[in-house]
């Protein structure tokens, strides 16, 4: 049987040249960056070629990067970080309702310690209005989170946009950019943005290395405490290997960024077209445009989508209901209810994250097994045979 | 020349068992551990596995293991952790004063959040006194942590005592056993501690993945908040190679530790025994008997501890001063000054770490470069000119 993979998110394989430059850090150069010896040197200065190949992929200077184990960490540290040293200039955070949950969950704990929290509502497509930050803005807000592009439903935010409205009130501005990093150009010069989280997982990198840009003179309260790597903004001993690999991925993606997701959008496209014009009431979430190259989230009406998931895994097609941080809690998706889809839709959702593994030819079985595993399911669907039935009625009282 | 490595602290080569464990995970079995379909299950077999594992390493099961990215984050999660939902009963925690950084540093931190914070003092050989510790307990003590073993000086504390001191009084116990997991035996059912920090790169493991025991019933703030991950406890991506290679990190030390720490302190302890009849005036720091297999910290008086490092890294003897968290800010060590080290003696201090690669082959030339540069830099010394002078007279009065 064929194993489609379309679930890449935070799971794509290393890219082979990552692989071969991690490889000598786990047994050859396995010293520690801080030691003073040697054995020290290899490895600090994978750290630091590292430290400048990510601030590359986002016109940052490789000083202003911190690394971290995940996307998560980084957005912690941002949250945390930020409010904890300019708590006494403000209580008020901003943020959209379409964050990742490690934005929304540090969120709602600095809500227990007394900050004010206001989530901005997003439009059908996932767009926050720059207008509506404006409003949101008050004299205790000490910070801004939005983020760059959702994980999940793929819209890209106008973050100049928005950016430009926190400047005129002088307020910091984090972005989570782990969806979009090494995906579409970044540049944090351009935008203004004083914070910026990258997961090298996100483009062919390992797990366990992400990395917080944090602009020159941004004061931040450290969340894992202890020695003085980093900065002294994360203690612990430095993942090296996965450091590296990190490094070598953000160098690869920034070589190849455009040509390579032109490709993998128009792969996106013809593989919804042909989704669209062969099986029946699909619905497309997040901007139609605006949205990051790789992802396709459509809901597949009158059906549960875990039996969709189910069935098309056995037919090797490996795709995603939503966020892998919720997926095996079988919540319903934030994201899905801020853009305003209807219940029945948003459990009947699928995301498709494609890769550079992904091709043309898989369009045809993904489409065939699409429309069969549909019918199937809508055959057996109460939902689906009431539809039927009214919509035989409207066609007969028209 | 040779490279003789005698500074394992979190960096030695990866057992390559280790290794091969690993490697799957970054090409073949690359999932996401959370995904619904069957790409997330192997990771997530591997994952669990893993968790058993470490378990095993100190008599827990799987499920009271939550995995994170280094000992620094374990002991953060621990201690911030706890004292965040236990703010309420009370405000005071007791530590060592020869905690680790990941420990003092976060302590920091709660006292300018209005925490009470005591630090236990240490005798000379760095033990702690369950008398003090009960002496130090108040109505308001939320939490005592108190390290299994000192990474610097290799002194082990009696922890069961002082866990039998805490229970009299119903107050949770965390030991920072970083440095101590996978060198001796740790038994958290007869222990009793409620939470205990591990890290695999301290036994052949990986960097990028240590642990924290969870005692059954036990409630902890995470510290990186989002998904579902490790039960709510840390969110981000699974660093499923690191963990799997944890794993098998553990799974091996406890097959082993007996023998192997048995043979690497009996390396140790010949070692000191040569440096000590061979080269004058060095003073042994830590306990005699009661510290970790692999650690060998003295003083070299009348000389430079940084200038010592250099020439031995010159002749091929990696070393350490220290914390390798403070040996590149040059700062005197915390823990030698608890012991009540001269600041003269502290200075000139050496750490040697052992690992499975150090054999009784390399004595002799560690001792014979000791002696040279010992002699050579004391030859440089006013100190060592006016001990001279005085040991001389000395000897003429007598």
């Amino acid at each position: 049987m064929k194993t489609l993979n379309y679930d890449h998110t935070a799971a794509a394989p290393l890219d082979e040249n990552v692989f071969l430059k991690m490889m000598p850090f786990y047994r050859e150069h396995y010293g520690n960056p801080s030691s003073g010896h040697s054995l020290g040197s290899v490895p600090r200065q994978a750290l630091e070629e590292a430290r400048g190949q990510v601030g590359s992929l986002i016109n940052a200077e490789g000083r202003d990067i911190v690394f971290t184990a995940s996307g998560s960490e980084s957005n912690n540290l941002a949250v945390k970080g930020m409010t904890s040293v300019n708590r006494k200039k403000g209580n008020h955070v901003i943020a959209s309702a379409i964050e990742h949950f490690s934005i929304l969950n540090p969120l709602k704990t600095l809500q227990k310690e007394g900050f004010e929290v206001t989530l901005l509502p997003v439009d059908r497509n996932g767009l926050v209005d720059p207008d509506e930050l404006r409003r949101a803005i008050t004299e205790q807000t000490i910070l801004i989170t939005i983020q760059a592009a959702n994980p999940e439903i793929g819209t890209l935010q106008p973050l100049d946009r928005l950016v430009e409205v926190a400047r005129e009130y002088n307020i910091p501005v984090h972005t989570d950019a782990a969806a979009m990093a090494g995906w579409l150009p970044l540049d944090v010069q351009k935008l203004g943005v004083d914070l910026l989280t990258l997961a090298g997982d996100q483009f062919y990198g390992p797990k366990g290395a992400a990395a917080l840009y944090i602009k020159r003179g941004t004061r931040l309260a450290p969340l894992v405490e202890g020695g003085i790597q980093e900065r002294g903004l994360r203690a612990g001993t430095e993942n090296v290997p996965a450091i590296a690999g990190m490094g070598e991925a953000a160098r690869i993606a920034l070589e190849d960024m455009e040509t390579r997701s032109a490709e993998i959008a128009s792969l996106r496209d013809q593989l919804w077209e042909a989704l669209f014009r062969n099986v029946p009431h699909l619905h497309l979430n997040g901007h139609p445009e605006k949205r990051l190259p790789h992802n396709l989230n459509f809901s597949v009406e009158f059906v549960e989508g875990e039996a969709l998931l189910m069935r098309l895994n056995m037919a090797g097609i490996m795709v995603s209901s939503g966020s892998s941080c919720t997926s095996q809690a079988l919540k319903s998706s934030h994201v899905l209810k801020a853009i305003g889809l209807p219940p029945e839709l948003a459990q009947g959702s699928l995301l498709f994250t494609l890769a550079r593994s992904s091709s043309a030819g898989d369009r045809e079985y993904i489409v065939d097994r699409m429309k069969e595993i549909a019918t199937l399911l809508r055959n057996m669907s109460p939902l689906y045979h009431q539809f039927l039935k009214e919509d035989k009625l409207n066609a007969r009282v028209q």
